[in-house]
């Protein structure tokens, strides 16, 4: 019978950044004033930082401006699961020549809208694990 | 050319219901200190709570103790995305008779471990927006 440490991997960041690049949804928490959220989003992971767009006026920009955020990314099947937790502080991007080179990056969007901004988070900590899922045991 | 209201639709309350109860991995999100964290979670929806199962002595239980939590499913395929979010109160299950209810639930788990606790959320809010995913529009 397998204790929980046998069947869960803990990732490199490099193996983490594998999984940012090859997913384009993931979930962005923020809290302001005591109130936590999250958020659904579609993002592009450059490599270094983790781009997102969203709606101008929008609760999410206000909560992630200057702030120190949560994103995550997973994935699964009938075998095993993978997550992936990006910390760190996201800003608004608000130069023209940052909006420029955002708007070249390969960002997809679930929702088709013509006006938007640009959140882009910094990662202080990138962490990940694997799950070998398996059948439950039998509690003692 | 649709503008973003065109084409998100907000879901009511038994919308959302049906939606977390035809799932079973969610995230949860909590803060405490100022630190905020992101988590994947298995979870059972009965109906009017929401209960999930975690190892003990994990920042996830510490986190989470009568704290405001925000808790997100979401679903896509290629023509639309749905999300719900749950927000409320989480409470670690210490009673012997809650204990034993949860342990009724059909809560399904990925990771294989002998030693759990319960979390439970109670509801303050449960939003759901479906998303019809369309092109991209040209930008003015």
């Amino acid at each position: 019978m397998s204790d929980a440490e046998d069947v869960m991997i803990v990732l490199d960041e490099s193996e983490c950044w594998v999984l940012l690049r090859s997913h384009s949804l993931g979930r962005l928490a923020a809290s302001a004033a005591g109130v936590i959220d999250i958020f659904p989003l579609n993002y592009y992971a450059d490599g270094s930082t983790i781009l997102m767009r969203t709606t101008p006026g929008t609760k999410l920009v206000e909560m992630t401006i200057h702030s120190d955020v949560a994103f995550e990314i997973d994935d699964f099947t009938d075998e095993e699961a993978v997550s992936v937790v990006v910390k760190g502080t996201a800003e608004w991007l608000d130069t023209r020549s940052a909006i420029e080179e955002a708007d070249r990056a390969p960002l997809v969007s679930w929702l088709p809208t013509l006006k938007y901004v640009y959140v882009r988070i910094t990662p202080t900590s990138v962490t990940g694990r694997r799950f070998v899922r398996g059948p439950e045991p039998e509690r003692d």
